[in-house]
């Protein structure tokens, strides 16, 4: 696919995935598929695999291709595969991006390198997404995600980055509304903008970002679609009911209680969640209940389908 | 003024406006109320005198109530004036708040104090507002101003003073759409959360703030205004287009170039803007121009009304 | 006095102060002056009134202008009287540092502005610092304390500070021993560096600094003192042994409990200590009770005097 | 060995040296070797192979094994060779220990992990790091870099893992020497704390610390060698000279040039430093300059020894 079909398509609800594992810590195929088959029947546009959710800096780049391609196999051609394929180093970056469009991936996302953190220079980022872009064999999104690694993407390095015939848009974490509004009136017509977070789903939507690749869509696809609707619509009303609802579920499942978060969410909702990788640690009873209640009250424990 | 009578007046766009020096460095009252006279005929619900950008740190107390008084001879009662009355101390917070009642504002905004960082901590904060609150003769509004003071009043803390009979609202300048979203959602229905720049008041404005407190209306009160109007019709592509264009000269009149870049932009407009006072620096001649031509591109020249 | 006269007397052990209220508030120069009695048979080079300690932001300039005099009144002319005198603006810091010359301090210390922290670029620091020392009386010293600023004066600007005949030094808190290295190193040889906490004094002895201005010194100038003679005699195992032992009563005095556990720490020792002004809170009981058994395993208990 | 073993061996000035690449970018261990060579003549206890200088990020796991079995066929077994073993992962941390240890890693070196920076609490860091120490054939160091990863090891969480037996002391390279001092002071006698920076070596070693693991080590391991004896003899003032005059090389190799300073400054003394890995970027020619002039006049070419 080239950037402007990606482009075209980077538009609604994505859903930024969970890798599940079985009780003994291995990558669990099965439980991903059946998922899969799930939000199949749910209004989303597409997946983002092995993001900050897919618990991706904890799989091997050998898990990470099995992931991938065992997505590949389930989710159908009209919905987008978008794979993460970010790694410290260039060159890891490059062979991750080829390997990830061998095994079917219509697109990588690809996070801000963020060790050394003080080198990475609006420079030496614009260099790293550059050679990453010329070589990738599918487009390119940019992931800047500051509350995991430090670095916000500056918006020149964006607005530079966004004439790349390779770099279809950006995942922005930040919660920057007005780098969101900034790049999307300066960038060109067809680089998207997709809020990273459904906390500020409808302020990026203001902004004219093109939709969200959310946690919470994991557990809550239909009413951000919903909300994307109305906003569409000019009912602001409704969209604004529907994003202050979810606050409290979105954070439950991003800031507040982490991945472990979500995963609980979706056992909750009969779906597979099961355990997170250490050093990320399992959500303790009592918060398990808080979680559940917050779902509850969002109306979000109705949805609920049998794996 | 009661606190639901300005809650509820506490909507749409109000000026935060400067204080005008003369050449000599003194206050100048004659700019301020020739200005004020301009300010009257654009579509602003009112004014916060000696915020941030009324450089009431810079002045003295005795100056400050000079400034509310000049003021309140020339603006209406139809329109909220609303004065600074933060300092770091209670007791001076107290005395400034009664000082500025007897002299016509109808309600005063008051800064998170901040030069004890580390023991403004939430149980400090709330104790300081509440015993603001209950002793000021007029309605309070907090103030959140992270980039200035360090600190952002957190939510818990703004939902437990929304309950105050006194309290009638903050005006957020943080930035944090989310927070701005949980404060409308959670708070009494007569509390009110205003945008504290119109960088994000679109955003703000999704998640149900009820205008803007800003910089930016001392310049552009009537795009501003019509992006308030737009919104509340939900025509969000007339709202987002003015939010977008006004993107680039909220900036120059904020954190870019800071209150001498927003007292030039009243002198390009033919207003009085004038000199700030130091520490603060004036305008170098190169960011002036381009100041100019931010203004100049955005159409906020041709407004331009004699003083 | 002048510049290396001050610079010269610049060394060992001096007290930031606190200054006493009455339980109604009310600034209490009786307990000042009998506190400062008891100091005066401590081995203090001098003392620092109103600065963070002395809860000068929670004073008006009127009253700060009292506790100087009050100070100096009982302050013998061979220990220095440093005074704070820095406010927001430029004009009131330069009104603040004649009226503290006036009424007999030795020199005044200024903190760096910091309300338009954004504004505050080096060159505007630069420029406030130098129009106060051109016009003050007595010689100024610099004061970073970025815990309550959010501003660390940076280095270049301390460098050409420093050559200024009328600046005698820094009071430098934010605890970065390389900068302090880097003054010590690069200054000219009569502008002294002066530790802003005793919880790094040996490291900033180590690195050049001429001795430490600091909350601790109230409490415990005897061992302080010691602590600074080892040093110098070259017997680091005695050096560092008081330096460990003082660390947990200096972060007791200081980030743990602030002004207020430094003023209960007073009391326990039988001098005033007394409360603190709001918006700071008093120190709830049982954080009362940690610090007297820290002060008392410290052994700064034994040194009690009658006030 | 034993965790008292190497304890009391981790005194002292260690090298955390860079990986050589070819200029093809391959790993290159015949000037890997050619190095120790010339580091087998200064006066070093040890080395760190893959941590920060060692860009073991932008290595694979693989990789980086290979580093270590060609350091070991040179190393003396009375040095220590300490092994960069961190992953993002737990169970590819416990792996790569074991495969350090297989191949003549005296200790590993373990880095926070850190992507899911609010997720690290406490709690998961003390569970990390314990399953670590409980798996690894030898002895386990902590490694806190905030600059590089965002998290400062928590005292209170290094104090706690002080106390496994197979943990046997900490790099710290947060600079904070009060925190140095608290875990010299409260830490078991037989767990060692290291600057992780030579810029406040000297401080640190004030503070109870045993000695450095620094980037500087690699270019001027005598003279900080001799810094630390001159403090061991009280001689205070020739560790200070020598503490002074390299805080500007230090700068140069670490935060100001980063490793691709690190690696011209070997070119310089007639080493193999060769490129660095991308994202990371080379020196530009003017930065070249300006760290031979900071060399030179430190005396740091003196030393320049044939490869």
């Amino acid at each position: 696919m080239t950037r402007p079909e990606i482009a075209r398509r980077l538009h609604g609800i994505f859903a930024a995935t969970p890798t599940p594992f079985t009780t003994a810590g291995e990558f669990d195929p099965g439980h991903l598929t059946s998922n899969l088959g799930h939000w199949g029947r749910q209004p989303l546009s597409g997946y983002v695999l092995l993001g900050s959710n897919g618990e991706a800096v904890l799989l091997t780049p050998d898990e990470r291709v099995r992931v991938v391609e065992a997505s590949r196999s389930v989710i159908p051609s009209d919905r987008l595969l978008i794979a993460g394929a970010g790694m410290d180093s260039t060159r890891a970056t490059l062979e991750q991006a080829q390997r990830m469009a061998r095994v079917g991936a219509d697109a990588v996302i690809v996070v801000t390198p963020h060790y050394y953190k003080s080198r990475m220079t609006p420079a030496a980022l614009e260099r790293f997404y550059q050679e990453v872009a010329d070589a990738s064999p599918v487009p390119v999104i940019l992931y800047s995600v500051p509350a995991n690694t430090g670095i916000d993407l500056p918006l020149e390095t964006v607005l530079r980055l966004a004439t790349h015939p390779n770099i279809a848009g950006i995942k922005d974490s930040g919660g920057d509304v007005v780098k969101i509004g900034r790049v999307a009136r300066e960038a060109a017509q067809d680089f998207c903008v997709m809020a990273g977070s459904a906390g500020f789903l409808l302020p990026a939507l203001s902004m004219g970002a093109g939709g969200g690749i959310t946690a919470l869509a994991n557990v809550a696809a239909g009413p951000l679609a919903r909300l994307v609707e109305a906003f569409k619509a000019g009912d602001h009303r409704t969209a604004q009911r529907l994003q202050l609802t979810l606050l409290e579920p979105n954070l439950a499942v991003t800031s507040r209680f982490g991945v472990a978060g979500l995963k609980a969410a979706l056992d909750m909702q009969g779906l597979y969640g099961g355990p997170v990788r250490p050093p990320l640690l399992p959500l303790p009873d009592e918060e398990r209940g808080s979680l559940r209640r917050i779902l509850a009250q969002a109306g979000l424990l109705e949805e609920t389908r049998p794996v």
